[in-house]
């Protein structure tokens, strides 16, 4: 007997007959002699009703309120769920992030897991029952409730996993697993039987939606094998584990693209030391997330910075720059948001050689232009004009052959 | 510094509006200078389309499902209200019945409150903060979420007030006060400025829909002053208080109507011990709520009986007394369901002569026949024809000088 977590998104508990398919899906792997735990998101549409109810109050709806609004969106799934299990016959119990003490830490929308206490949900599993989780939501020490933020309910159905020892955990959501690119944008993209944990983390830093980064860091940090699939068909999706010689023998396992970035140049720099930090400071202090940074070697003592930020903070980032350019004595700032990231992923890269070199010929082949570069370990990321985006991904999804299986 | 607790109730809190009007007239009362507890319902609607949901999914829901399905409803309201407080500048927080433990008993949908926890609101208070709290929800002593049944909330802020000490328990509502009578049915109605506690409960019984039997009885048990007042406008509303001298003055407070019942007779029943029992036991296993009972003197060990039921039941009810009756070798079963019961009520009656010879004088005048009568230490009803409601009302309260202040 295993013991099995699956999670649902919101599309897939969307109405009441699309939680009685989900409600077939747990029976069958109930059947099949498991035990099971579900973890379920909010209706869709439903934490955007509460978000505009909130908003519709304050611009800034005070945090500790505005979670203990949302988590209401998940504590009304595990209830009709479970009334829905119980209907077709099968004991099961829903459980809100208070009951089973999913304990966060204090930062409300964007809380981090602590601990999880297992104890009640053994206790129910033991007895049969089917154990109904809301996702995304917990409590801190004190009591008040915490939302985990974008990717929660991911990370909520890993943290319990790995808490209990699951066998395997099942992420269900409305694609039917991990591509070596978007097909929507790629047709000859191929679904993977299998990625590991790295490789995962940077396809979705580098811009695929399928699971949020913190639930792939948490996955990989307790080795819960996660199954990505779809709640619509039967078809196995990509699991994502740990790294294996079968994966290394892949030189490239996928190609992504990010089309929300914007590039930003201080131009004529004075290179002293601590300019990184005066420029990169007060960006970090408004919670701007700064992706590739380079900076140019020195000429007479003069440098260049370049680097990428998300678009929508655009705004924001101007009005700082304006100040901290001229506290730092640059000549001028210039701002690019017709820009794309393309990248290509694979832990293949650490053994093989040439894969860069591979990249960028493929990119001139196509009359491409870079205009920055950065590599990781399994990684190398090249900022192009945005309106290449679809012929750079299709040009580096033949390079590397990846229509091949 | 007195400490003030005040229920708003779904229709008042409806609307992203009506939640600010609510607001503010929380302020004024903090602004006076007052500790203020803010208890809230679901906003109107609310509740309806939970319930909706959970009867797609089955006719009879798993109850401990459906009160965790519910209860959410009063979550979401309470964080919009401390989201509105803090937004104009005032401390607020809200609390769910798990967070200021709320303990209930286990009867899901309908549970009796045992015990609640003031340290957390009391920490607040002293802090300065507004504690606004969800009406309706509890949890038992497994941590299962509870719901209260009807009129939960008003419980909720009374026992809330007796547990806090509080100088008044203010409940807003859609109407002004406590009526001598229905001012919809008899526009000579007039509003009471003072109730007792007994009063309130055999109007409500009788069919006044201001407060809920249960939280009136908590009020009594506890002494709490509750003022029932509306949230649209600033008037003075009726005190729901101890019985006084004042009060006893005065011969009948009120008169009500209850147009829900239908009354039901079994003719030529053997009269032997253990008939009653054997008629009523299998109603009370349906939850069916028996009112008035009359049992004729016997005549030749023969005997009939007669009462009243919720006109809603009366299909379960021939269901049950078809075998009944044939059980207790009884003749037949006559039912009717044209009928309403008519009372009149006041703590006055204790103390003065002739008021049962009065009321039916005054129904004899108009040509009223009377089938039914059942008399309380505090209220005398009588079931007559339906057709004649409106004009019981009225020459009854013409008859007691209710007009009159």
């Amino acid at each position: 007997m295993a013991l099995v977590v699956q999670k649902y998104g919101g599309t897939s508990v969307a109405d009441i007959e699309k939680i009685e398919n989900v409600a077939r899906r747990v029976i069958d792997i109930k059947e099949a002699g498991n035990e099971v735990v579900v973890v379920v998101s909010a209706m869709a549409g439903e934490t955007d009703r509460l978000v505009n109810l909130a908003h519709s109050i304050s611009e800034k709806p005070d945090p500790r309120e505005y979670d203990a609004l949302v988590s209401t969106g998940e504590q009304v799934t595990v209830s009709l769920l479970s009334m829905t299990l119980n209907k077709m016959g099968y004991k099961a119990k829903s459980f809100s992030g208070h009951q089973i003490k999913i304990v966060t830490d204090q930062s409300h929308t964007k809380a981090r897991i602590l601990s999880v206490n297992t104890e009640m949900i053994t206790d129910e599993l033991e007895k049969g029952t089917i154990a109904v989780v809301a996702g995304f939501q917990g409590i801190d020490m004190e009591n008040n409730i915490t939302t985990l933020g974008r990717g929660g309910s991911d990370t909520t159905a890993v943290a319990l996993a790995a808490a209990l020892q699951a066998e395997i955990c099942e992420i269900y959501t409305d694609v039917d697993g991990v591509y070596t690119t978007d097909p929507s944008l790629c047709p000859k993209a191929k679904k993977l039987k299998k990625i590991s944990y790295d490789e995962m983390l940077e396809m979705t830093s580098a811009g695929a939606k399928v699971l949020h980064p913190r639930s792939v860091e948490l996955a990989k940090k307790y080795e819960v094998p996660v199954h990505v699939r779809s709640s619509f068909n039967k078809d196995e999706g990509t699991l994502v584990t740990k790294e294996d010689e079968e994966m290394e023998k892949v030189v490239v396992s996928g190609v992504t693209y990010d089309r929300d970035q914007a590039k930003v140049t201080v131009i004529h720099v004075p290179d002293k030391p601590g300019i990184a930090a005066r420029l990169f400071t007060p960006l970090s202090d408004q919670n701007i997330v700064v992706d590739m940074i380079i900076q140019n070697a020195s000429i007479e003592n003069y440098t260049d910075m370049t680097f990428t930020v998300p678009r929508k903070d655009i705004d924001d980032v101007r009005k700082i720059l304006k100040i901290a350019a001229k506290d730092m004595e640059a000549e001028r700032v210039e701002f690019d948001e017709n820009i794309s990231k393309i990248s290509i992923v694979g832990v293949g890269m650490k053994s093989h050689a040439g894969v860069a070199s591979r990249m960028f010929a493929a990119l001139a082949n196509e009359g491409i232009n870079i205009m920055m570069i950065s590599t990781s370990e399994i990684k190398i990321s090249c900022v192009i004009e945005a309106k290449y985006t679809e012929l750079a991904v299709m040009a580096l999804h033949d390079a590397f052959g990846l229509e091949k299986e």
